[in-house]
C-alpha cells in the first residue's frame, strides 16, 4: 500500500501528501498556513512532501483525493472538518475512503463526557467521537476533542493551535528516512546570468537539488517599479558533505558576479 | 473539455483549480501567499476555485496534475517555474500535457531582445521566449518574460508581485457565472451548543452554503491555555436576497444563546 522507495544511493524515501479540507481556503477568505507547518515538521523527521491537495467540504471529493493520496505515499495528513457542525464531514469520508464503519468510539466518547459539565454533552458535540471503525485516537489538548490515525492517514483539526498540538505527539507514529538538509545562499545577481553556470553546478552535483528563487520588491505600493532584486539559491540533499561542497559552489558563482554572498539560514 | 455546469437553479457554475509548480512550497520554506490571491480574484470573477494542488518541480508530475485538472475545471491557472533557469520547466511540462512542440515563441523574442542590454540576452534568458506551440502571451510589466494562456490553462510566474501583475490583465480573458456572495458574522459561542439550530438553518437554506470556523487563542505563549473563543459563520450564495435572510437567521441564533453577534465584513 505505502510507497516507501529507495533514491539511487540506496537510502530509504519517506513520502507524505497533505489533504486539507476546506471551503475557507478554496474561497481564499482564510489563508493555508497548516501545510507550511506540517512541511516542515515533516522534514525534521526526514520525510517528503511530495503533494498537497485542497478540496472542498464534499464528501465524494474528500474520498477521492485520500484514495489517490494513501495509496501513493507513505502518510497523509488530513486537516480540517472535524469539528459538531453539519459542514464537518471528514470522519465520514475518511470511513467511507475506507470501506469501514462509523460509530460512537468509546475512548473518545469518554474524553468529551469528561471534559463537559453535566447537560452540556449536546448530540452536536457528541458528532466529534465518531470515529471510522479500526482508527486509534489522536490527542487534542487545547478542545479536547481527538483526531485520529487510520493506517497511515492522521486525520488533524483544521484549527493551527489545535493542529499543531495534535502533531506535537505524533513524532513517534511516524519513521523517516534519510534526513533532508538544505541551505540557501543570496546576492544581488541576475538568475538570467548565472543560469548556465547553475546549470552546470546542478549537473556537478547531481545529488543536490539546486532552486533558484528571484525576488523582487515594489518601489512603491501601486506602482511596477522595482526597487531591488536578486535571487536565492536553495540548496537539498540528504548528503552533508556534498551539500557544503555545493554551497561553497553557489558562492563562488555568486562572487564570479562581483557580488558578495549572503548566507540566508 | 471544460465542466461548466449549471446548479439546481440554473445558474450558470464556472469553476477553476490551481497547480502551484514548486519544490520550496513542498518544503515549508515558503508560504504560498497566491492561492489564495488568485482564489479572491475568481470569487470577484464569478469563478469558483474546486481544487488547489501543489506538485514538485519534476515533469511527470506537472503534466499528470495538469491534465486531471484541465479536463475537469473550467480553467486552471498555474503558478511557478517560468524562470531561466534549469529548475523552470513549466513550459516544457505544459507543452508535454498538450503534446504540441515547444520552441522560441517571436513575440516573446521580441519582447525581451528590446529589454536587454546588447549581449545581455543569454541563451538561459531566451529559455523564457520557449512558449508552447498555440499559447498566447500573458504581459508580463515586471520583469517582462511573459506568461501565456493554452486553451483553458494560464500558466503565470510564482513571484507573487509578479504574478499578480499577470493576474490583473486576464480579467477579461476569463468569464464568470454566477457570482458568489458572502456574508460572515461572529459572536463568542460554543460550536457544540449551536451546532443543533445552525444544522436546522442549512436546511432551511439549502441555496446558502453555512460554514462554522471555530477559533482560539492560547493564553501565552508556548501554554495550552486558551484565553478567548468562539465561532466565526460564513455564508456562501448566489442569491443576494435569501444571503441576506440566512445571515439575520444566523444573527437571531446568535443572540439566543444570550450574546451579541459581529458583522465581520
Amino acid at each position: 500500500m505505502n510507497t516507501t522507495d529507495k533514491n539511487s544511493t540506496g537510502e530509504k524515501i519517506v513520502t507524505a501528501a497533505i489533504l486539507v479540507i476546506g471551503d475557507e481556503i478554496l474561497s481564499g477568505r482564510t489563508q493555508d498556513t497548516n501545510s507550511s507547518h506540517i512541511a516542515r515538521w515533516l522534514g525534521e523527521a526526514g520525510i517528503r512532501l511530495s503533494e498537497i491537495r485542497v478540496v472542498p467540504d464534499v464528501q465524494a471529493e474528500i474520498v477521492a483525493a485520500l484514495n489517490a493520496l494513501r495509496t501513493r505515499y507513505s502518510y497523509v495528513f488530513t486537516t480540517g472538518g472535524i469539528g459538531p457542525t453539519h459542514d464537518d464531514i471528514t470522519a465520514d469520508a475518511v470511513a467511507a475512503a475506507f470501506a469501514v464503519p462509523i460509530g460512537y468510539h468509546p475512548g473518545a466518547m469518554a474524553i468529551l463526557a469528561a471534559h463537559y459539565k453535566p447537560g452540556e454533552f449536546t448530540e452536536a458535540r457528541k458528532r466529534m467521537a465518531r470515529i471510522p471503525e479500526g482508527a486509534q485516537l489522536i490527542d487534542n489538548p487545547i478542545s479536547k476533542a481527538p483526531g485520529f490515525v487510520i493506517e497511515n492517514v492522521f486525520v488533524l483539526a483544521g484549527v493551527p493551535m489545535i493542529m499543531q498540538a495534535m502533531l506535537d505527539s505524533l513524532r513517534h507514529r511516524v519513521t523517516g528516512g534519510a534526513k533532508m538538509l538544505s541551505a540557501s545562499v543570496g546576492g544581488a545577481v541576475a538568475e538570467g546570468h548565472v543560469a548556465g553556470a547553475l546549470g552546470e553546478l546542478q549537473s556537478r552535483f547531481p545529488e543536490v537539488s539546486l532552486g533558484s528563487y528571484p525576488f523582487f520588491r515594489r518601489a512603491e505600493p501601486g506602482t511596477d517599479q522595482v526597487s531591488s532584486h536578486g535571487v536565492n539559491f536553495v540548496l537539498r540533499s540528504t548528503n552533508a558533505e556534498r551539500l557544503d561542497q555545493a554551497r561553497e559552489a553557489v558562492r563562488a558563482m555568486i562572487r564570479a558576479e562581483g557580488v558578495e554572498p549572503e548566507d540566508r539560514d
